[in-house]
């Protein structure tokens, strides 16, 4: 018997509106239990709470007291639901969604506990989207300059990131800015909160706060952005920590919380994203791991270093140590789906649906998977989120084309479904044609459940696609970094082929479906490089926000 | 008191699903009565009635016995309605789809009465669209031989008219086809049902039969297609009759069948769009009428001849006698709207609009109206339905650009509607660029209920609308005509003035909405043009055809 059959970790996600613990065996990743605890003020959006301070259009916030509420209530009901005795547990993991972050004092105290009325001291959630301008700003300059970072985001860094809402809450309140000692990810916050020390992960360092060859943007740079902006990076973790590193042990306090034994091993901070390609075993070079929900986001690890275009970045070390880590991703995924089924459905369909016992979602695909490639006779463009990969531009919006009266909601659902196969596609072929090759096709995520859609991507990338083989993917893989942390094994890499669950192969590209969609690809892609450049769609957007003024 | 005061006469309109009777005052137009009489066998899309031989796809078909039902029934309705007494009527005037067409005996006897069970025996509706390769042949043919007759049909003659319909006949059926002395529009078949004698239209004849300069296509062209087929023209009318002509007098049976006097003028046969013309007063050169229904058809006078790109024809005499007539069109208007309606909107929106009272046109019109120009961020082709004009290409397909995930249905249900506002601009535009102006814009039809819908026309086209002062048009229109073929007036012109009914300047444009519309256009211009050449429509269509077989 492995000395690991009865030693347990600890994964622990931090999604957008909830926390999810699971209790997962260290010898063979087993998932014995798991519990979710929404958060009490999920995003808050319109105004503060208590105060009801309201807040401008595009902000999106947190309450840190939520995600300490994760830990005081989904772990030791995971503990429960798993019938594993605490002290069998040897260490704890956590991702989180990024970038979320927040302006902290010295000893890690949120600024939105002494200032609750200042929107500018909460943590600004990944989705918090104000900060567009001073992205444009940095993007500019950059380019402008030539700063030698840029190109390891694919020409453009995101307004969710760190130095995009860090300027923006310098220029919008210099008083926060300045008792901000710290301006931390959540990721890295959580972790000082169960270890009360300090750490800096390398992933969130290199993908959201443009930490690059061992160094941050110039100060040289950043006053040339704003005099007052030189020393931000002083606010930013000096000392990085590698992923499946030892962050610290469990402090008394945490294991009050969590009923966990104190003094455990804690992991190093993650991402949600990047951990899940540990759940999956899915670590090693050419293995992209497409995470599909609401949006999707592709991780792969790479030994070349290549500058794709419009990937979201590539950084060392940025998924396991010793590689370089890729990531692209698509603005909205699932989210197209979710939007057309609640926008664009008919009565009629919901009740036939109703009927039939199914939920619309899986109404829809029945009718759609009864069709032949091509015979909706439309193709689409993914971008009703915008486009994060390959062109970064969220102002991008989507495009329908070769409606009929015949036309079907399910041909139009089908389209849509294809259309991120295709968008997906594109994301693949960029990379190859950048040199970094795409050898294993792996998905994660709530899409996983609609085989249908699996099906049209396996045709579509006319590859085999391998699945994940857990439902709780992100909090497996913190799981993961906790036994590697815990040093049950060497290294991440280990860990993730015996806790790791993917079962390859488990759906096969079709040889005639694939040259049919090869067509509709073709077309996908003239109509992709017409709009490309944004012209009719910026303006469609200025023409809007001019009108909704 | 004016000696028509107290004389009458009766309009009968042929519809695709209908046909409507009214009895109008012969002085002033007033409408005292009318009835609707729907078709027992509607349209015959699937199979023959009685035999139940199947259809082929795209075939559409009708019954002649509906339209005499139509006689029988609605015209004795609409007098006991009116409450007139019949001898006091003195002419009866028709108007009918087209090319709305049926093969006959030389004695007027339509060849399904004998061979009921041959489909090509039967009338084909002008909706019959299974005669596409037999148009692409003719306009090839006459593309290649530089037929002069061409460009007055903007380039393209139409799979439904009289030569394609004729030439599906003579290859698919040619035991009907050497059986059919005649080929004769329903509009002139009805005629000739209520007089007994057989006249042919100068309307239908020049828009539907290619007659252009007092001929038909030559014999050498109609050989060069077929060798049997040199003949054809031998089954038209070679002599035709003036609109507002006298075809006849009602004979005894058409009285016994209508209640009206035996003896009584009718008028030579006329198409329901042209008709509308004299119904709206709008008979003067620069008169643009838009019949707007499920689509628009427009019609409009002019005393110079011009080769206008994508017309459906310019026709001397083909309006009214001594100018131009021209005709344009729009595929799917209302037909647009519609399969939005019953394919688009979700449960959601008709809980609302029945909550409000309101049919779900008018809920989503009600929302799309406070929303100011250019709000929702959107662009759409209205080709839904193909296009007429000016591109003249039924297979070319909807187009949809700049949705989001917080596009709402009555956002998509503006565009919509603004998309034909902007293929009426288009139309506009293209008349008077090839030197035919456009010197006042009258709306009639279904949609003229629809004041938002009104509004943005005037928006979009930066002009006046006038509208029709009847909901009943083209049967008003036919009415006026048998007031003409009555003697009652010298002309259609002095007729129209008399009982025609329009109100000038009903909807006015708004400058300032204008100007915002314009931007947009510019977008709708550059879609358009885009996709104008219909390499990706094509594509798809292709595509699909080939998924569907």
């Amino acid at each position: 018997m492995n000395v690991n059959s009865d030693r347990y970790v600890v994964g622990v996600d931090y999604g957008t509106l909830s926390g999810r613990a699971v209790v997962v065996r260290v010898s063979d990743g087993a998932e014995l239990g798991s519990a979710v605890h929404e958060y009490a003020h999920r995003v808050i959006e319109d105004a503060l709470p208590g105060s009801g301070v309201r807040l401008g259009p595009d902000w999106a916030l947190q309450s840190p007291a939520d995600w300490i509420d994760v830990l005081r209530h989904a772990v030791p009901k995971a503990l429960a639901a798993a019938q594993v005795p605490a002290e069998q547990v040897i260490g704890i993991g956590t991702d989180f969604t990024a970038c979320t972050i927040l302006p902290a004092t010295a000893d890690g105290h949120p600024l939105c506990e002494e200032f609750p009325e200042r929107p500018h001291a909460w943590p600004k959630l990944w989705k918090h989207h104000a900060a567009q301008p001073h992205a444009d700003r940095i993007n500019a300059l950059a380019a402008e300059r030539g700063e030698a970072w840029l190109p390891r985001y694919g020409g453009k860094i995101s307004s969710e990131w760190a130095f995009a809402k860090g300027l923006q809450l310098l220029e919008e309140d210099p008083e926060m800015y300045d008792r901000a000692d710290r301006w931390i990810e959540a990721a890295d916050w959580i972790i000082w909160q169960l270890t009360g020390v300090e750490t800096r992960n390398v992933c969130t360092a290199g993908y959201k706060a443009v930490h690059q060859d061992g160094a941050y943007p110039s100060e040289d740079f950043l006053a040339a952005l704003n005099p007052a902006f030189s020393g931000f990076t002083r606010k930013l973790g000096q000392e990085l920590a590698p992923l499946g590193g030892l962050a610290g042990h469990l402090t008394a306090r945490a294991a009050e919380w969590t009923g966990l034994p104190e003094g455990i091993a804690v992991a190093v901070g993650n991402v949600d994203a990047h951990v899940t390609a540990a759940a999956a075993d899915a670590v090693r070079p050419g293995q992209m791991v497409a995470i599909m929900g609401t949006s999707t986001c592709h991780v792969m690890c790479s030994d070349q270093l290549a500058e794709v275009p419009g990937m979201c970045g590539v950084v060392r070390d940025g998924i396991v140590p010793g590689l370089w880590g890729y990531e692209a991703g698509q603005s909205a995924v699932g989210d197209i789906f979710g939007w057309f089924v609640d926008n664009c459905v008919p009565a009629s369909y919901a009740e036939r649906a109703a009927e039939a016992g199914l939920g619309l979602h899986e109404y829809l695909t029945s009718l759609a998977a009864e069709q032949k490639v091509g015979q909706h006779g439309l193709v689409a463009l993914d971008w009703h989120g915008g486009n994060r990969s390959v062109l970064v531009d969220h102002t991008l919006s989507g495009v329908v084309v070769g409606q009929t009266l015949a036309t079907r909601p399910e041909d139009v659902y089908r389209a849509l479904i294809e259309a991120t196969a295709f968008g997906a596609r594109t994301i693949v072929e960029t990379f190859e044609a950048a040199g970094v090759p795409v050898e294993e096709f792996v998905v994660a995520g709530g899409l996983l459940k609609n085989g249908f859609l699996m099906q049209t991507y396996a045709d579509v990338l006319r590859r085999p696609l391998s699945v994940i083989g857990s439902d709780q993917g992100p909090a497996l893989g913190s799981a993961i970094h906790a036994a590697v942390a815990a040093g049950a094994y060497s290294d991440i890499t280990a860990a993730a082929a015996a806790m790791g669950k993917r079962q390859a192969v488990a759906y096969a590209p079709d040889a005639e479906r694939a040259d049919a969609y090869d067509r509709l690809y073709a077309e996908y892609r003239r109509l992709h490089d017409h709009f490309a450049d944004g012209g009719m769609l910026h303006r469609l957007r200025a023409i809007r926000n001019e009108a909704s003024a």
